[in-house]
C-alpha cells in the first residue's frame, strides 16, 4: 500500500520522541506535515502519539486530503476556531500529558496560545526531530528526485536547443521553467539563476534584462520542483562565444574539485572531509579564496535541507542521503564559474543523480 | 528620495513601539523586512530603534542590499555565526533595555536563542505591528499594486485570445504565468486556478490535465507577483461552450452580489457589513448555502494580509487598504462561479484597480 511509507516515518517519529520525555508531537512545519502524511496542502498540522494520529486542517482541503492521505484520521476545523485552538482541542481529547511541538517552526504566539488552551498538558520544545528523520530518503523518495532531475534536464535541453543571442536573461530563465513544466514540473524548485560573464561571480545572481550575446559565457543555476513536492538543483556553464583560455583552465578547476568533491562521497564520509577534497582541488590552482561558500547541501522537500557539506559540518554520510556537490570559482568583475550536480549516498559509495554533459567540450555551443 | 517612505515607515514603527513599552523592535518576517527597507530577499532581521537602524544580513546579500536600500546601516553576519546571535550582538552593541520581537513570527527556538545570547535585554513579545502598518498602502504602494494588476490583465488578454479546446486546465495555468512574466511579473502571485465544469466547485481547485473543451465554461483564479513584491488576485469566469440558462443566472447573481460588495466599499464600512452586502443578494436568491467563504482579504506583499471580508471581522474599513471583493456560488457536480476584483479604499469611497470586462456577454467566448 501506498500508505505504508507513510506510517514508517511516523513509526519513526514515535521512536525518537521517547528520547526527548513526550509521548505525543505536534509537527507545525508543513513540509514535515507533507514527509509524513503525503498531504501536499498547507495551513495544516499533525499530530503524532501512540494512541492517535490526527491531520487538523481546514474546509479548503477536505477533498484534497481524503484524496492524498486515504486512512488518515483528520480534523476539519470550522472557520471560526484557529489552528493552535484546534491542535490544543485534539491534544486534550488524545489525554496527552507530554506534548511536543516543533520548537523550531512554531510561534512565540502559536506556543504561548497551546498553552493557554490546553492546561491539561505539559509542553515538551523539540527541535529538528522530523528533519533528522528526513536526512535519509527512502526508495519513494529517491524516485521522486530523480523525476525532478529527468524534469529540471529535459528542460535544459530544450534552453541549450533554443538559446539565442537576443534573448535576456530573463527570458532564458522563464522559458526554461515554462520548458520544466512541459516535462511535469509543478515549476521551479527555486528562482532560476541565469547570468552571463561578469554576473556569474555572483553565488545568488538575479536574471537581468541583459542580452546573452552580451558575453562569452552563461551560467545556469535550476532545478524543476516534481509533482511530490521533491526539488533538484543543478548548475551549468555553456559557452556562447569566444573561447577563451581563462574560461577553460578555471572550468576544468572547478571540473576536477567537483569530481573530487563526488569521489569522496561515501557512508562514513565526514561532510567537512568531502568539502576539503573538494576545495584542495581549487586551493592547489590557487584560486581558494575565490571558492567563498559550502561545497553543498542535502536537498529533498526543501531545496536547502541537511545535511551540510561545508568545513564546520563534522556529520557522517549515511545511505540515502542526497547532496548537491557545486564548487565554484568567483572572479569579480570577470565572472564565475560553478558546476553542480545532485549525488545519492548509496551502500558503498555513490550515485550521482544527474547527468547533464560538463565535460568542457560538451559545454561549448558556439 | 526614494528611500524616504521607508524611513516614514519605520518612523510608524518606533511611534507604536512606545505604546507596548518596547524601545526597539526585531523584525523577523521577512516580508515586514521588505516593507520597511526595500530590501527584497530573505533570510535577514531588522532592528528598529531610536537609535539604530540596522539589516542583518548575510554574504550573498551585501551587493543586492547596497543597491536596494542605500544609506541604510547593515550588519553582514560571518557565515559561522547565526542571525539570531548576530542580531543579539547588535541589540547589545545599541544598549537597547527593552526589546519587542515579532512573536507572530519568532520560533519558540529563535526567541530562546535571544534571551541565551542577549542577558542584557528584557524581551518583549509584540504582535502584528507591522502587519498593522501594512493595512493602509502608501501611494508606491498602490502604483505597485496596479503594475501587478496590469500585469495580471494583459497575460489574462493572452490566455482568452489563445484559449482552445485542446488545452489542458494545466497548459493554460502555466502559460498564464508565462504571459504575466513577458509583461514583466517575477512570476504568479500564487498557483493559478484553471478549472472547467464541476471542478469550478472547488475554491481552491489545482489544474489537471483536463481538456478545456471538456466543459462549457471555465474558471480562472489568478494574479501577479510584481518586481517589487506586491501582488494582484482576479477572478473570471469564461464561457467556452454551450451557454446555459443555469451559468447565466448564477454568473448574474454572482455578479450582482459582487457590484453590492464593491459599492459598499468605503471610509467606515465595517468589514462585516461589506461581506453582508454582497452576502444578501445571494442569499436573497436562494444560495446562500453555496456561498461558502468570506467575501475576500486584504493584498500587498502577501496574497492574504489584513483586513479580511467576512461576517466576523467588525474592524472599519481606512482609506488605502486594499480589499479582494470575491463572492462565488458553488454547487457540487454542477460548478461553480466567483467574481473577484481589487479595489482600493478611497477618501470617499473605492477605486476598483481592476477592469477586465465581467458582464456576462463579455465573458462569452464562444
Amino acid at each position: 500500500m501506498a500508505t505504508d511509507r507513510f506510517v514508517k516515518r511516523r513509526n519513526g517519529v514515535l521512536r525518537k520522541l521517547k528520547a526527548v520525555g513526550a509521548d505525543a508531537l505536534l509537527v507545525t512545519n508543513f513540509t514535515n506535515v507533507t514527509y509524513l502524511t503525503g498531504f501536499s496542502g498547507d495551513d495544516s498540522f499533525l499530530l503524532v502519539s501512540r494512541t492517535a494520529t490526527v491531520l487538523i486542517s481546514d474546509g479548503r482541503y477536505e477533498t484534497q486530503i481524503a484524496d492524498e492521505c486515504p486512512g488518515l484520521d483528520v480534523h476539519i476545523r470550522p472557520q471560526k476556531i484557529g489552528i493552535v485552538a484546534a491542535a490544543a482541542k485534539i491534544a486534550a481529547r488524545a489525554k496527552i500529558a507530554n506534548l511536543g511541538f516543533e520548537s523550531n517552526s512554531t510561534t512565540v504566539d502559536e506556543s504561548e496560545g497551546l498553552r493557554t488552551a490546553l492546561k491539561s498538558a505539559e509542553l515538551v520544545p523539540v527541535s529538528g526531530l522530523v528533519e533528522e528523520l528526513r536526512l535519509c530518503k527512502d526508495a519513494s523518495e529517491v524516485a521522486a528526485l530523480r523525476e525532478a532531475v529527468t524534469q529540471a534536464e529535459k528542460g535544459f535541453e530544450v534552453l541549450k536547443a533554443t538559446l539565442r543571442g537576443e534573448q535576456t536573461e530573463l527570458q532564458v530563465a522563464h522559458d526554461l521553467e515554462h520548458s520544466m513544466r512541459s516535462f511535469g514540473a509543478t515549476g521551479s524548485s527555486f528562482a532560476p539563476i541565469v547570468a552571463v560573464g561578469a554576473h556569474a561571480a555572483l553565488p545568488h545572481a538575479t536574471p537581468r534584462r541583459v542580452l546573452i550575446s552580451d558575453a562569452d559565457f552563461v551560467l545556469v543555476d535550476w532545478g524543476a520542483d516534481g509533482p511530490t513536492g521533491y526539488k533538484s538543483d543543478l548548475t551549468r556553464v555553456l559557452v556562447t562565444g569566444k573561447i577563451s583560455a581563462k574560461l577553460e583552465k578555471i572550468y576544468r578547476v572547478v571540473l576536477n574539485a567537483q569530481l573530487a568533491g563526488i569521489r569522496n562521497v561515501r557512508p562514513g564520509a565526514r561532510c567537512c572531509d568531502v568539502d576539503a577534497a573538494a576545495r584542495k582541488v581549487i586551493e592547489d590552482a590557487g584560486f581558494g579564496k575565490k571558492f567563498n561558500h559550502g561545497l553543498g547541501h542535502g536537498l529533498g522537500l526543501d531545496i536547502h535541507e541537511g545535511p551540510r557539506l561545508n568545513s564546520m559540518t563534522e556529520m557522517e554520510l549515511k545511505p540515502g542521503m542526497v547532496v548537491t556537490v557545486e564548487p565554484g570559482i568567483y572572479l569579480p568583475g570577470w565572472g564565475g564559474v560553478r558546476i553542480e550536480d545532485d549525488v545519492l549516498v548509496t551502500k558503498d559509495g555513490h550515485d550521482v543523480l544527474t547527468s547533464s554533459p560538463k565535460k568542457f567540450d560538451e559545454i561549448v555551443l558556439s
